[in-house]
């Protein structure tokens, strides 16, 4: 795996670290300032723009309690300047499935898109992904 | 708008041109080659590698009569090699709302991935994609 890969597989998991902890900062530092960003929560329509995306997670991050959100089976693909994430979000007793994009920005990288939507898997596929991320021992990042 | 751009767009659309008309080669040809390609359909889990994508669209495409579906709102972002494009996509009855990935290669532009998922939009809101996109005038790609 290369730096590049390993960084937003880790500021990947910084996204869903700071969804679950409701860290609106943290959301902030993670997307993009200088490229034009985009989110396409579960249901929702999309929404454009730096202001609006962030917005929207404070609507969704202001709530009491802390989501149950764990991201698995994380997958990044560089494609130059721009890498997207594949991955799992098991949210509460759903499961959800999203694609998440990258530019490098400021010698990091940072988000400029998300989408999450519903995914029908197997129970037995579900345990696979799951027992898959604990096996990769990244307790640094729970 | 750029002439990347509006070639992303125009492939974009001859994507759900080929969804539409249930044209298998023309799917083939929109898929990039060299680079990995991934395909979220709606409530599916991602599908890795070219073969089993183009399975999946094989299998999608396969039945009977032509799938009613048409892209609305596409907005195409350039990120160097890559380019990403937002869209809504209005199945039958349903709406959903789709991010479509694509690289450069071969001198053209290629789909490495789609993700669709369902989108809950007020009926006028539809209304008014639907008549922003009887204006544009793209009745050849149609």
């Amino acid at each position: 795996m290369s730096r590049d890969d390993a960084t937003v597989l880790f500021l990947n998991e910084a996204f869903y670290t700071a969804f679950r902890g409701r860290d609106l900062l943290a959301m902030h530092d993670l997307w993009a300032r200088a490229a034009p960003v985009s989110c396409i929560h579960p249901g929702w329509q999309a929404i454009e723009g730096r202001e609006e995306v962030m917005e929207s997670w404070r609507a969704i991050l202001g709530g009491e309690g802390s989501p149950d959100i764990r991201c698995l089976g994380a997958k990044a693909r560089l494609l130059g300047e721009t890498a997207l994430v594949v991955c799992y979000e098991a949210l509460g007793g759903r499961l959800l499935v999203a694609s998440n994009v990258f530019v490098r920005e400021d010698e990091t990288w940072r988000l400029i898109h998300h989408q999450a939507g519903p995914c029908q898997l197997e129970p037995g596929e579900v345990e696979a992904l799951l027992s898959e991320q604990d096996g990769e021992g990244e307790g640094s990042l729970q």
